[in-house]
């Protein structure tokens, strides 16, 4: 008998007939012999409706207070999948995130959590009850309401899986799981079936939506099985484990493209130490993080510094840029907002040379200028003109033999 | 400078500019030198809307689920007042039920309070935040979510003045006060200035809608004094306090009327010692209330018993009787749910003769017909056919001259 967390997202319980579906599943988990616990989001756009009511009310939005407005959300979707259990005839009982023990630091609207005090959970299983958990929010040690930010209920289900043991952390979301490409951009692309840790991690650094790099980096420091897959087929998706030394590593597994970010460069830097930790100190200070990092070290003592940041931390990355660039005597900042990225990715790099030259020349024969150039063991990122990228990735998918044979 | 729980309800917070108003009123209160503990309620129309969404997904509710389910209303009112008060510039954070201390019995749906504890609120008053607290909810002893039941908010209220010792528990709501008559019914109807505990427990338990009889009750038993007044005009309404002996009484307040009871009668029943506490111990064990009681001494050794339950309970009420019926040897029972109720009230009634007389005469005078009678000391209450009420309320209230002489 397997233990398993199921973590069901805002579309998979998105309206009445949906919420009846993941109780079915459940239901059919159980039968197979398994104890279950579930783990919910807020229904669909039922965030968004909240945080358009706050708008209505106030102009300011006490972080404290947003908190407790956005957990309504997950309450409403727990309580109502427990009564589609019942109707299922599965027992079960909802746990507010404070319930179920998730105890998380005070930083309001993208708090952490610090430690999981599962004990009423796992009464609940041993009693034979079917525990379904609200994502997203747990409770400061303040003994406040806070939320987990973006990807927050992924967070929830990986911790959860974690404290309990559990064999396997299912994401249920309305995709089929991992793809080698985003299927929008490549009509040829394949799902995955076995993606390990580090090649996930890189993946969603780079890219890939299907999960956050902070539930899969939570998954992987305690080496919870995630197993991404359709509410909407309940078929098999892709499982995401540790690496295991017989598994047969292909070179490259997937193409991850990302356009998100921006690009700042500080340009007639004195080429002298300390300048460039000056630079991102400031930066770090304003809580921006910084990306790909590019140097070019240029004639007259003077150099280039390039980085990339999120598009949203552009303004303020700016500001902070301009601030630093009279203190250290630089000759000029300059934002570029219309770039993208492309990365290959696959954990069998690391022993198999030729993947760089090949992705340069794909690029070159397809006349798809490289800007900047970042890579990993298991990972080479190039930062592209933004209207190259789908191209980029058309292109690399096939010249690294990822297009599937059927289309 | 003076504690005041200011209790917002439904149609108070209804909508983002009704929020406003309510930030703006807990501003002015604070302006004027009080200290001030709001409590609210879920938004107009928004707990039906949760219902109805239970019941697309579902035919059964566990009762622990809809609690949880219908918990979500508060904590999204609460959180909006909260960011309309941040934007008003006063400081104010929010409380569940469960963080305000308000612990009840594991009766879901309709949970008693069992104890307050209200450390985290006195906290925050002393810390000079306006503490916003969810009303309708709870946690019980076993820390499940409870909530009150019908007109929960309000003993959320009292309940919290009472164990803060405020000076005045106030209950913003969609009238102005408690008035004479319903006014919908005698537009001549006045608004009373101060209504004592005892009369408002009886006005409560025969019609008047203002407030729930239990909130009531509470408030007397912990001597908070209550002021009822509109979020709409934000005037002084009607204060509920105390009977003071050097207040002046007026020996009638009001006339209520109430049309939400059915009768029933068991006929032809044997006129012996016990009978009558069968029926009613059987009625007891189903969870009815029983309301006026009647009984007519027949000839032949036989008698009637009529008595009155909330429609509500009819059908069970009626199988209840039917059982007692062959167990006793009763002829019959007949049920009757065209009936109404009109009802005299005033505290100067115990020392004033001839209130009786004057609403017989009045009744008959008018050609209605009384079905039933029954009294305590400061009330007088008539079973009249359903159609007849309004009439009835009309001339009653003309004959003990309660008429504004304005209208």
């Amino acid at each position: 008998m397997a233990l398993i967390v199921q973590k069901f997202g805002g579309t998979s319980v998105g309206n009445a007939e949906r919420i009846r579906d993941v109780a079915e599943h459940v239901g059919r988990t159980r039968e197979a012999g398994n104890d279950v616990v579930v783990v919910v989001s807020a229904m669909g756009k039922f965030t968004d409706d909240l945080i358009r009511m706050a708008d209505e009310v106030s102009p300011t939005r006490p972080p404290r207070e947003l908190d407790m407005l956005l957990t309504a959300g997950e309450r409403i979707s727990m309580a109502l999948v427990c009564m589609a259990l019942s109707a299922r005839g599965v027992e079960s009982a909802s746990f507010t995130g404070s319930q179920a023990g998730i105890i998380t630091d005070t930083d309001h609207t993208r708090a952490k959590i610090l430690e999981i005090r599962p004990d009423r959970i796992r009464e609940a299983i041993d009693a034979g009850l079917v525990p379904v958990v609200a994502g997203f929010q747990g409770v400061s040690t303040e003994k406040d309401i806070t939320t987990l930010g973006r990807g927050g209920s992924d967070v929830t289900a990986v911790a959860l899986a974690a404290a309990l043991k559990a064999d396997v952390c299912e994401i249920y979301t309305d995709v089929k799981g991992v793809y080698s490409a985003d299927p929008r951009v490549v009509p040829k692309a394949r799902q995955l079936a076995v993606v390990s840790f580090d090649e996930m991690m890189e993946m969603a650094a780079t890219g890939s939506r299907v999960l956050m790099l902070r539930s899969v980096e939570f998954a992987r420091r305690h080496g919870v099985p995630l197993h991404v897959r359709s509410s909407f087929t309940w078929e098999p998706g892709t499982w995401i484990v540790e690496e295991d030394p017989t598994m047969e590593q292909a070179v490259v597994l997937a193409i991850t493209d990302d356009a998100s970010e921006a690009k700042i460069t500080v340009g007639g830097v004195p080429d002298r130490p300390g300048v460039a930790a000056q630079l991102f100190r400031e930066l770090a200070d304003r809580g921006i993080n910084v990306d790909m990092i590019v140097q070019n070290t240029g004639t007259n003592g003077l150099t280039d510094i390039s980085f990339t940041v999120a598009m949203t931390d552009l303004d303020v990355a700016r500001e902070a840029c301009d601030e630093v660039k009279v203190e250290i005597g630089a000759a000029m900042v300059t934002t570029d907002d219309n770039i993208g990225r492309v990365s290959v990715v696959g954990a069998g790099m690391k022993s198999s040379p030729g993947v760089t030259a090949l992705m340069f020349e794909t690029l070159f024969e397809n006349g798809i200028n490289i800007e900047m150039i970042s890579t990993s063991s298991i990972r080479i990122s190039c930062v592209l003109r933004a209207d190259r990228v789908a191209d980029a990735v058309r292109h690399l998918h096939t010249a690294f033999g990822l297009d599937a044979a059927s289309s």
